[in-house]
């Protein structure tokens, strides 16, 4: 059986000299691929008490949204500013060049729910550093950080450090 | 049992006067308003021959995976410009206020594969027409688009009448 390593096509000096990027998309376009992608992302969760998925726009909609499907859990959005329609709660954080801003709804997590974050990459950790802060300020407990990849090398890792972090596929660089 | 149209939020007035902004985040932050949307969605596509599962970003993402999941087909995205790393093709639709560019992989649809599209709501259908006019620059067959909501003041089907078209809950308004 073709390993899930497999099915990510790397895609050298993109989107700049010196970085391989990892794509997705050849995961997602092969149904054997994108069912053991959410297979062994969602099996990182066995055992594991969790009331609420989050996912982070947009691929983490695309490997959240089934997982919670499966689990029969809610999905929550943590969305870029201005998406939501109701009121939110914001966090903003540094990208290479500039900053983001990310929001979530202030009813989407109660107090005390058990929290499984799900994304499709670590990279420097940002994006999903911000998000947690979110879900902690609404009240919500993160049980568990799901990723599919990992990119060792930029060492996202470091700033989840006080969280249960998992990655499907982990690469040494960058 | 509650209707799926009863999670969803209405927000008058958003994101300007006059309209009702229909949210889907309502739906989804329920687990059975969840399960009930993806599973009517996907009774939409019963008895049909299906090959491929396309999303828009990033709603169509939310709905569209769990489908492609459950059927065991591929899950093609249908993103914003500069997004998709390999070679694309794009088009370009109209919004009230100025132009908006999406794209898809060349390698995404096989020539002869029939496509379900998948999205979250139908306004006017400019996203979904530019999307169905690359799935057939590709060769590909669009079977069936299957929306969660359809804003039927706003016309969106008749730029779609070629097309089998189906939405789970249907506004009459905009």
């Amino acid at each position: 059986m073709k390993k899930l390593e497999e099915y990510v096509r790397s895609i050298p000096d993109f989107p700049e000299p010196g970085i391989i990027f990892r794509d997705v998309t050849s995961v997602l376009q092969d149904a054997d691929g994108l069912h053991l992608a959410i297979d062994e992302m969602q099996a990182c969760l066995d055992g594991l008490d969790v009331d609420v998925i989050v996912g982070t726009e947009s691929r983490g909609f695309i490997f959240g949204m089934p997982i919670a499907y499966n689990l029969h859990k809610p999905f929550v959005l943590v969305r870029k500013k201005g998406k939501l329609p109701c009121e939110t709660i914001s966090r903003s954080y540094d990208l290479e060049y500039g900053q983001a801003t990310i929001e979530m709804h202030k009813d989407s997590i109660k107090p005390g729910q058990k929290v499984a974050v799900i994304d499709d990459l670590i990279a420097t950790g940002g994006t999903i550093e911000a998000a947690i802060k979110m879900i902690e300020e609404l009240g919500g407990v993160v049980v568990k950080v799901v990723f599919l990849m990992e990119l060792a090398g930029l060492k996202g890792r470091e700033k989840l450090k006080d969280y249960d972090v998992a990655s499907v596929i982990c690469y040494d660089g960058k």
